[in-house]
């Protein structure tokens, strides 16, 4: 969203490296590096210098809480390594535990950073249906026994689409910003072994947004909450209004997108 | 396979409760009890134990090997407590850790044994055939990026059916037993996000018999091993003729039939 044009680059890493990461956010404290926390970045930024030979700082296109999963993460770092970019994700990935794993790595330029050139991002929030517990699935999905109709979740999605203010979604704690943000996408379907996934498309999220979106959503299906009430709350921009924060488990950054991606059907 | 008519139930824990369980096996030292080790057992018998009020002693259909998983273990144990049979399992699930979870909870009689009662067992076996590390799989599957051919798998699979002395797939330090053993049915199908799965129906199975299957049917995928080579390695009862140990992170021990079942239809 805001697009410097141009990024410090230390002149003595002249390399600048984008990685896509994919994760199992279980054993994490979260994305953000934290002192003596098992952390993504801290994980990361470990065997990378191992890769590199010198200390590595990451930048992220988005700061993940504890027990949340990625697809689709970006990172970018400064290097003056000599490793071939194609070897990259490889050699990261044998040292890095097997729940984090370097999908993809390019060389960029001084222009790219992964959170201020990102245009727009895909996050999925998966919910478990099945009335069992589910020893798989627990740690990566949200278990709701109670029945959900799809359609009237379906009529609530439809509502965020556009530009908005999501006040009545933005949990307190995140970074000053506006709370204007614009939806392209936002779906529920239905995947095997009981799952609802949901899917939503914007060119940002504030703080917990998609969460709080869930945790209404869920409420509309359950008859609660009625579609045009749903509407109501969000135009109220009154956080008390909306539903409980969904649990970090069940939510995914699936992809992020800076623009430069030859299309963008591939999101579903 | 063994069905002693009679087990020695102890006089002071008259009822006899048989529960089917599930696990994530990744954090355990398998399913046997072990001295100061994580185990399936253990945690059982523990949170059992709490809820009965007097030590549990848990027998099971079945020992899955450290990192094995299960949608259907079956266990038995001996008590004098009180609690309604239906409010067994979600009592014991509430208690235990979520990657262990109780599914049901039947009161049974004296004749039944979970291990020596069993009349058959499916085991399935996952591969993820992807080129990328997956980091919600890599516990729950073996990784072969190298594609296999169904069809010679296929081939290879019926013949497995029927009784045959299956000694080329038995590891060494199993149970003294017969190496005789009848297989009712061997599949394989293509799941979603590139997963093989194997299926093998038998009335019992050796000491990684199942693994050591999978790891000459992957060479037979591969190209590396002919249907008809396959069955030279059958009926050669050499051990050292066929392939490797597959991992146990693929495997699931899926279903306990007991001939009590109204039909068996449904373990696919």
């Amino acid at each position: 969203m805001r697009r410097p044009t141009t990024h410090h680059v230390p002149p003595d890493l002249p390399r600048v490296l984008r990685l896509t990461v994919a994760y199992d956010g279980t054993a994490y404290h979260g994305f953000q590096r934290q002192t003596n926390l098992l952390t993504i970045q801290g994980s990361l930024e470990t065997v990378l210098a191992k890769i590199c030979g010198h200390p590595v700082t990451l930048y992220g296109a988005g700061r993940t809480d504890a027990g949340v999963h990625a697809y689709g993460q970006v990172v970018h770092f400064y290097t003056s390594a000599g490793i071939p970019v194609e070897r990259l994700a490889g050699a990261a990935s044998n040292l890095l535990p097997p729940d984090i794993v370097v999908t993809d790595a390019v060389e960029t330029g001084p222009e790219f950073h992964a959170r201020f050139s990102a245009q727009s991002k895909v996050y999925v929030y998966r919910i478990y249906q099945g009335q069992m517990k589910n020893p798989f699935l627990s740690p990566l999905t949200w278990h709701v026994r109670q029945p959900l109709a799809d359609a009237p979740i379906q009529e609530a999605l439809a509502m965020l689409l556009g530009t908005h203010d999501f006040s009545s979604f933005r949990a307190a704690g995140g970074p000053p910003c506006t709370p204007i943000r614009t939806i392209l996408q936002a779906e529920s379907r239905r995947l095997e072994d009981d799952i609802l996934e949901f899917s939503f498309w914007g060119d940002g999220f504030l703080y917990h947004m998609v969460r709080n979106l869930v945790g209404t959503l869920v409420n509309v299906g359950k008859g609660r909450t009625t579609p045009a009430r749903f509407k109501q709350i969000l135009e109220s921009c009154d956080r008390t209004q909306a539903g409980p924060t969904a649990p970090p488990q069940g939510l995914y950054l699936k992809k992020v997108f800076y623009g430069d991606e030859a299309q963008i059907d591939h999101i579903k």
